[in-house]
Parts: C-alpha cells; sequence; structure tokens
C-alpha cells in the first residue's frame, strides 16, 4: 500500500473508483442487503464476520440499551435541538456527551474486570480463583463490584435474567457469563450477601464473548443509545418540551426582591 | 398519566420498578431477544413497527453508510480519542459534528425534494408534475439536485444501484423510489443531460418510504456512522495515527526563521 | 516556509524550541505580561493588535454576554458534568452546542445585514438608503430584523443602551452603530413603529467595527458563554440540580398504570 | 427565594424585567464599560471580585494558552466547520472536546498538586516536607510530577519563567509559587536532577493563587483556548486547509490493487 502524505493508513475501510470495502469485503456485492446493520458493526469494530448467534446476541444487548426514558442525555439533546435545530448533529453530540453517566462507563468497568478473569484463566487460573481474586482487590480498594446489584430490582435485574437467558440459548459467551457467575459467588462468601447481576454486567459478559474489547464497551452503548435520542428529538419536534423547561430555568434564576449593589471594587 | 414537577411527559419510553416500555412494548418480555437494533430503532422513532421486509431495507441503507474510509469525522474522532482517552464519548461527539458534511446533509435535502413532491401527489398531482416542480425551482435557484449525480461514478453509483434494488426485491419504499426516477427524468428533460441517482438520493427514498420523516434522515445516517467511528477509535489504540499526523501538523506552525519582532503596539 | 508532509500552513502561530509567536509576536517577550485575553483575542482572530479603545469596546460586549442565568445551555453542561466529571471538556462541549438560540445566532444575522450595509456604503451608497434597502429585503421576506425588538424591554434593552454609550465613549464603531441608528429609521419609517435596538445588535456593531468579520459573531459570543458555563459547572459540584432535574425527569416517563402488550408484530 | 416548578436555583445570575445582575451586581451599572472580561470571568467564576493584580496575573496565564499552533484540536475545529459551516458551534466544541491533552489535563494535575500541598500546610505542616510528602506519593506510583519538566526546554521554559516573574512582580500567588518552587526543590533531592517549571504548573500555581478552584483549571485553559480555535475557523474560511487534509486522507483509505473477496460467511 503507498503512503504518501501523511505516510498513515487503515484496516477499517478502502476505496477506489470502482470499489468500497469495508475490513476487505466488498460493500456492495457482499454486505448491502446481505448483512443486518449490527452485523456489520461487528465487522468493523472487530475485522472479523461474526456468527449468526453472535449478532443476534448482540442485538438483544444493542435492543435493552436503546433508551431509558427522559434521561438527562435525553433533555440535552432536545434541548439544543431546540436552540438549533439545523445542526442536529449538535443535538446528538450533546446527548452522546452525557454517556459517562453510571450506566453506560460502568459497561466498561464490568468488561475490564471480566476482561482481567480471563487472562488469568488464559494463564492458568481457575474462574473461581480469578473471580475471588478480582473482587477482592475491588472490594479493598473500597469500590462496588461493577455489573452487580441494582437500586429497583434487588431479587434480579428482569433486563439482565432476559440477556443471559437470550446468550445461555444462543451458546454465545458461555465462559464469560460464566466468570460473571463466578463474581456473584465470589460477593456471596466475601460480602455474605447475594447481589444480583445488572444488565451491565450481563451485556459487558456477552459483548467480551463476541470479541469487542472491554474499552470499547461504553462506546457500542452510545451507539445504541443514539437511537433512543433521534427518537427523542423527533418527538422535540412534534411535542416540545423545551418551552416548559426554559420556563423552570426561568425561575431557577429569577431576581425577586430589590436590592442594592454587591459591593464596591476591593482593588 | 400525572405530571408534576416540569409538566412534561413523553412517549419514546417510560418505566417503573417492575417493567421497562418502548413504545408501549414490553422491553424485556417482548423486544430483548425478539427484535434486531434496526427493527428498535424504526419502533424508537417512529412509534411502529416495522415489516420485516421495511427492517432489511434499513439494513441496506444502514450498512451503505457505516464507514467511508480514513474521512475527517474519523480522524477527528481519533485525535480526540488520542488527547482524552478516558472520555471515548468525547470522541464519538467529535466524529459525530462532522457529520453536516456533503454526504449526510445532502441527505436530508433529498429526503425533504421526496416529501415535497409527496405532498403534492398525495393533493392530487401526476408524479412527474410534481417532480418537473421540484426540479425547476431547484435549479432556478441555482441549486444542485439532491441525490443525483456523482464525482467519480458518472454511470451510475453502484451502491445506489444496490439499494434500489434491494428495495425493488423487498416491496418496499416504491412510490419514494418511483418520485427518485421521476426527478431523474424531470432534470434529464430539464437540463439535456442524465444525471445518475446517488447513495444519498436511494437512502432518503428508502428512509421516507419506511416512514423516518426527512428531518430525521441526517441523524439516522449519524447513528450508523458511529459504528464505523467506534472501529476507527479502536483501530486508533493499535495502530495510532495520531503521532503521525501530530507530526506533520507541527511542520505546518513550525517556526523557520530568525526574525524581528512583528511590530510595536499600533494604538 | 517549508512545507513537507501534509502541504498545509497557517499564519494564526509558529513556534520552535526556542521561540513561541501568536501572530508574529512574541508570546513570552511581547503578549504575556503585556496584553489582556481580550487583547489577544482580537490579535489571534484578525490578526491586527486593536487600540485601547477597541479593546475595551469588546471587553463590554464580552461582559454582556458572560451568564443569562439558568440558560438550557448552562443545564446542559451541568447535567453532562454530573454524568462525566472527569470530562470536563465534554461538559463544556455540551453547553457550546447550545449556542445556535435566537440570541448568539441572531447577532450572526445582525452582523450580516450591517455588513451588507457596509458593503453599499463603501460602493457609494448612502447610509440611509443602503438601511432602507436592507431592511425592505428583510421585511419582504417575511424575516424580523435582526438586533431590534426586545420581549421585555421596549422601551429600550439597558444592555444595549449601554453598550451604545460605551461605543460612543470610546469612538470605537462610530459607522456601524450610524448604520444600525439608520436601521431603526428605516423600520420605523416602513413598518410605522419604532423598535429598539436589543444587545444583539449593538454587539454586532461593536465586533463588526473593530475588524471581527459578521461569520464570526456568534463565536465571540460562545468564547465569552464559556466562562458563564464554568462558573454553573463549579456550581454543579458545591450546589448540585441534577438530582432534582433527573427526579423530575424521571416523573416525566414514569409508567403509571398497568397495560397490556401494545400489539403484536403487524408484518 | 421562591422555588416552584423544579425547586431548583443558582447563585451565578438574575434577572427580572428591570435588571440583569451577575454574581449579584448590576451587569448593566456595574460590569460592561468597568470591568474587563478576564475580571467577570474570575466574578462569574469564583463569586468574588478579583483586586486588578489577580486581574493581571489571570491575564497572563489566558495569553500564554491562546493557542499552540497547528494543534490537533485546531484540526479538528477546522475540519469540522469545512463539513458543516453553519454549525460554528459544533466547530468550536469539536475543538474542546481535544482538551484533555497532555498540556491542558496536566495543569488540573498540578493544580491538585498544589491544593494538597496547601491543605497540609494550612494543618500545619512546613511548606516543605508537604512538599516532599507530596513528590514521594507521585513518584512512587511511577508518575511524573504535573508541571514540571518539559520536553524541548531543558534549561528553563521560557513561558513558565515569565509566567512566574508576573506573578512575583504583581505580588499574585506567593504562597503557590513558593510551593512549586518547594516541589522543584523536593524533586531534585529525591531524583538527583533539577527539573524545570513548566508552563503547566506556573499557571496551576497562579489560578490556585486567585481562588480558582484545580478542578476548573482545565475548564479555564479551555476558555482561553476557544480563542485560539475560532482564529483558526477565520482562517479555515480565507486559506482552506480541508482540501489538502482530505486528500491526504483519501491516500490513506485508498484501495490500491484488485483483491478477491475476503473470505466467505464463517458461521
Amino acid at each position: 500500500m503507498r503512503r504518501p502524505g501523511l505516510g498513515i493508513s487503515t484496516d477499517v475501510g478502502h476505496a477506489n473508483a470502482q470499489r468500497i470495502e469495508l475490513r476487505r469485503y466488498d460493500l456492495v456485492d457482499e454486505l448491502i442487503g446481505h448483512t443486518s446493520y449490527t452485523e456489520t458493526l461487528l465487522l468493523a469494530v472487530t475485522g472479523r464476520r461474526p456468527s449468526g448467534a453472535q449478532v443476534r446476541a448482540v442485538d438483544a444487548v444493542l435492543v435493552s440499551l436503546v433508551d431509558h426514558g427522559m434521561q438527562p442525555s435525553a433533555l440535552a439533546a432536545r434541548l439544543t435541538y431546540s436552540a438549533a435545530p439545523d445542526a442536529l448533529q449538535g443535538a446528538l453530540a450533546a446527548g452522546v456527551l452525557g454517556a459517562g453517566s453510571s450506566l453506560l462507563g460502568s459497561m466498561e468497568q464490568a468488561g475490564k474486570m471480566l476482561a482481567d478473569i480471563g487472562a488469568r484463566v488464559r494463564a492458568g487460573t481457575g474462574p473461581r480463583v480469578a473471580a475471588d481474586y478480582a473482587v477482592a482487590r475491588i472490594l479493598d480498594d473500597g469500590r462496588r463490584v461493577p455489573g452487580f446489584g441494582h437500586g429497583l430490582h434487588r431479587t434480579g435485574d428482569p433486563r439482565a435474567i432476559r440477556l443471559l437467558q437470550v446468550a445461555t440459548e444462543l451458546g454465545v459467551a458461555a465462559e464469560e457469563t460464566g466468570w460473571l457467575a463466578a463474581v456473584g459467588a465470589a460477593i456471596e462468601e466475601r460480602a455474605g450477601r447475594r447481589l444480583v447481576v445488572n444488565a451491565t454486567g450481563a451485556s459487558a459478559a456477552i459483548l467480551l464473548g463476541v470479541g469487542v474489547p472491554w474499552h470499547l464497551h461504553r462506546g457500542v452503548a452510545i451507539v445504541s443509545r443514539t437511537a433512543g435520542l433521534l427518537a427523542h428529538i423527533n418527538e422535540e419536534l412534534d411535542q416540545p418540551i423545551a418551552p416548559q423547561v426554559r420556563s423552570a430555568l426561568r425561575e431557577a434564576s429569577w431576581l425577586d426582591e430589590e436590592r442594592g449593589p454587591a459591593g464596591g471594587h476591593d482593588a
């Protein structure tokens, strides 16, 4: 491959006047009309074409993350769209920037924990020993174990239960969901109480199982969430909430009483 | 629905401690494991569950837009990731902000043109007359007809040909692709030369045909492109290009010769 | 200047191991400790070192734009900071993206109108005739004249009055504020009622008068507003509003009653 | 203050139909025309009106950070502006998102280190002992001491020297610059070599000395940098670099040879 100019190259996609390739597959002949978006996303990110079962498992993860109601990031996207409707990309970007939240960010933490366990397992440690070690290190640091526990669903996060069921049925991420169970057992032994797997933990196990590295888990969640943000942006056009929000905000900085000046210059 | 506090509500998604709904479908029982991401995206955005054929047609559109090689927006995402790897959301947002480009923005213009034709057709005008009117207005304004013409592929954009073929096979967007053909005929009659439909035009026709309003077309393209941006961000970790780019940029602002001061204060 | 690699160059800033230049001024010897931020901003953007009076006039504009209370963009910044406190740049960016608002965007429109009048005046047309032409064209298009009128302050926007007073005292933007007055007279004659100059119009006249092209006026407003966003981000740390906002949003998508499934698959 | 609706309030700014306040100062009567932008920024962020010397010291910091030539963040802003010139806010936001870089982020680290030393000093520890403790902890963690060392300027970063000189002349941040010197002595004793203070360290000391908390230092740097980004955006309009960059990027993903398909579906 010639590399004039910047001396850089990419393995993601290539094109010339005759042909467009994504990861060396012909976009027109091999992908458009043959592969779903989810399959193509996995191909683009991992460089490998996933199995049908892997695609369906990742579809389950993406579907579980599309929307969580009127979240702060949805509000940020709607307010930004209302202020600058000609620049829809800005509204989506504003929503995306809210994705360091406990939910989306903690998937990354759960993925990292499972990847660490996986590295030990592949070096010969048993899964349960590796899980004990990981949990001990996290709890000793005073942190919460990512992927476990839920404020509302104390007897089981229904999304997590469903995601693990789907993965099992499809035979996807068997090892990784096993490590997740080992982490649960390690928590129970050490902390003396049972914490349920949450949707974040189940999603991280599936993504890791299909070859998405943990440092991209937050990114996959964001890809999914852009659909929900777009739904909110569309709704803002038809049933705007920006006027009520603006009105409530005006109250927040309303100047009530007459006051004198705050004081003279002190220098 | 009670509306305390802000007095706002949404029809996109709802939740309580027992149940999570997207567009009134139960997320756990009816969507996760049952619907693909693309189907769920359409459900979220349009509020209606699409047919299987509609899903496959939109998959084709999304797949065609995932990546276009090392575009400026991919570079912006990679450089931002390199500068702030802990905030992957910022890198994706920087890439998303580049999506006002001729490609992604012109899909919106093509969608608007087709929607205008559709409004006239539904009011009783024949498709060809409506297309003639739309083309005349655009050309009289000195603008280019969106969705037509291509710098490289003068005898036919292979992605557009494939997308229209997929739509025809699936029986999706028959009306809208017909209007696109009518626009092509109108251009040929008026300008005296044949312009090929491009991928943008074909995508807009399909999206409009499945019920995505034109003002969201750019947004759908961005949803798709986030997968390509994520692939580039991943590659930046393994095969970074930021160092070479930084080095080339340093040359661009390198101070070569010894010079005296630019001059004294002029006021 | 040698241009290897990308073959690009810049006139904004240069550096080598010994010396850093901004617009060919030595950063260390001629700028740091000698020039204010506002003076340096004008130097960077226009390439010319401004007079002291110009700096003070632009300071007045920037000060008038720092904060407008709890605006939607301040809320977006605060919510984003709350979700991702490690990435303060993301919170500022989310706030910046709300700057297509009527206020900040309309400064650009006012600047463009004054620049158009200026071009005619320099071509020999009298200011009042040029203003009449500009106003007629805007009103004929059914648009509002930018820089004029105010929802609350019908007898005069106090910021605009003050900004014009400052400009007059400093002898800055005399021509441009004159064109603004001509526009006011043209509106009164044509529309039969007196509209007050607003802060946007006064700011645009001053910026144009000191050499900032109209297409950057929105950008100058954003530079100023980042200080207000930073103040809100700081306050969010000490007196967070995100919890109340999240709580109000949860109400907005709360699932109240038990309902059956939304319906079966329609395809 | 009444708190209907959201039940939130702010101390940054207030307004009603007659009066606009920033930190309880009357915007029109006390600020516009009286205070510089830098003074107003400090008032907005800290809630206190700074002394004239403090304003001049912060001006020096802001001026030193306006531009560093054709940095990756300047390139991201220019490419984004080129792709979406109607949404200048998006171009500025894309540039802002690159501000997690070693330079801007390390100011935050330097500020935190000095704040930690300050807390110990106020609790009765001597400055040098506090500095020894801070340096030991950083070096034991295998990290670099923030605010010290420079790739090019091994005998002294000229910006740092100038900033410290300005602070000394103005009598600003005497304590904080003293702690910085103590850190330098601690490094020399422990590591056996002298490291120079860099611009980041000097800036952090000054900002901390005028009352800007360390977690906002990155934000202050971004406020300053927006001026440089705006200068680059302006230059992009007149002397665009986007075409050359796009051309170099096209090379990076150019498809050279004819190849067969990458392979069949593997699952």
